[in-house]
């Protein structure tokens, strides 16, 4: 086989199938393979003659290179993340895989968009991203924990809203109070904190606190952490966790 | 009537249909009536005997409390926005107005996730977001421009990949010129930039240049614009724009 095959880096959304784009939905009816980490391969429709290739979670590149080669034999090749692959998943090792290999370089790919966790979670919370925010990844894997530590300071300097992807995992227990003591040196005590762990899914877990009264140790892998700016407030609402609104309007900006 | 009443936070996402989640499809059926800006409300399916309520964008509080009061009555309300609704959107302006109305707190306030512009670009430049990001709107309208000139600082300090929403309206035709010659004075000339124009639409045009060849005169209120991080590279590629790499691993971080 030749020529016919591509690639289509399509995100799942991050839990239910009612936060699954319809393109991304009809990629996965037109895919003959799906490559990706195993859980997302499972929320995936069953098939018939569609060929399922689950992974672990650590060797994105690999399984990027993957992808390429069943792309080049002609398949039609579904790299799955969850949420957005944009964002912190497959896009950026798939285009990293066609970079280092020039032959891959006219292989039909394509990025499909998705809802990002921070995305769900903020649905969850009222409007935490009403106003500018930033998103960083505190794995420290493949890149420099000075280089987190440095992002998060930047942040707190322009006093964005933070979303924090990846807070702790087995291997990472400690990031999070690294983290959360730094931030904690730079803002307000009162600034509204957010732990949303599984949004969208049957564990759904919120928590809605302040930065002095958080407790780190409730973050996990499945878990996205959104820390307010100084314009951030907590509404109280009766029968739920309070919402969390960075307003339109911001007063701030003396240097 | 009374009591039945709720609000439906959503978001159409940036263009095609086949961006918008099942979840917002189905909550769009369900509405007795839709609010929100002209464009947006045009972009839903007719239904019969819904309300279609159509406003100009610049009223976003007083779209909210118009939200409310049909709630109030009973009715059940989709507010409408373009991509996410938590990103630059409604979610706040219909947070915003139940914070100031105690009568309004138990109202049910559903907010549901959609795909945001950024990442509809990003998706088209390939990989541009894969690493640590900011979303910045350059607006003026509702915070001062003193506050976006420190973010932007902020954000090159950081090192981190920022998008800009709203670079440019026929009320702040400039300011996207005095955000580049910032960034001019803080980031490489090298450092990757994209102009991703109504993406999605038929109308759709993808820029992508560096910081230094970069003309932001072509920025209007349809275009997010994507600089790049010290690690952002450009892959050129058959047949179409360069690739944006943002890549996973990061080398920086001395502070």
């Amino acid at each position: 086989m030749n020529g016919a095959g591509e690639i289509l880096v399509v995100g799942l959304g991050p839990g239910p199938d009612c936060w699954r784009t319809p393109e991304v939905s009809a990629a996965l009816e037109r895919a003959t393979d799906l490559v990706g980490y195993e859980p997302y391969i499972a929320r995936c429709p069953e098939r018939p003659g569609q060929a399922r290739h689950g992974s672990d979670n650590r060797v994105e590149l690999e399984r990027a290179r993957f992808a390429i080669n069943l792309a080049r034999a002609g398949r039609i090749v579904a790299v799955v993340s969850g949420g957005d692959p944009g964002v912190f998943a497959m896009a950026a090792a798939v285009i990293e895989a066609v970079e280092v290999d020039e032959t891959a370089r006219d292989l039909p790919v394509t990025v499909m968009p998705g809802v990002s966790a921070m995305q769900a979670a903020a649905a969850r919370l009222g409007a935490p991203l009403g106003h500018d925010f930033c998103a960083i990844s505190l794995s420290d894997n493949l890149k420099p924990w000075a280089l987190v530590e440095k992002r998060l300071r930047a942040a707190a300097e322009g006093d964005f809203v933070i979303a924090l992807y990846n807070p702790a995992s087995k291997a990472r227990p400690t990031r999070i109070f690294e983290a959360f003591d730094l931030l904690r040196s730079l803002k307000a005590g009162s600034t509204p904190v957010a732990f949303a762990r599984a949004v969208g899914r049957p564990d759904e877990r919120i928590v809605v606190t302040t930065l002095s009264d958080a407790d780190p140790s409730i973050a996990d892998m499945a878990t996205m952490v959104i820390i307010g700016s100084s314009e951030s407030r907590l509404i109280d609402r009766p029968g739920g966790t309070p919402w969390i609104l960075s307003p339109r309007q911001a007063r701030g900006g003396a240097a």
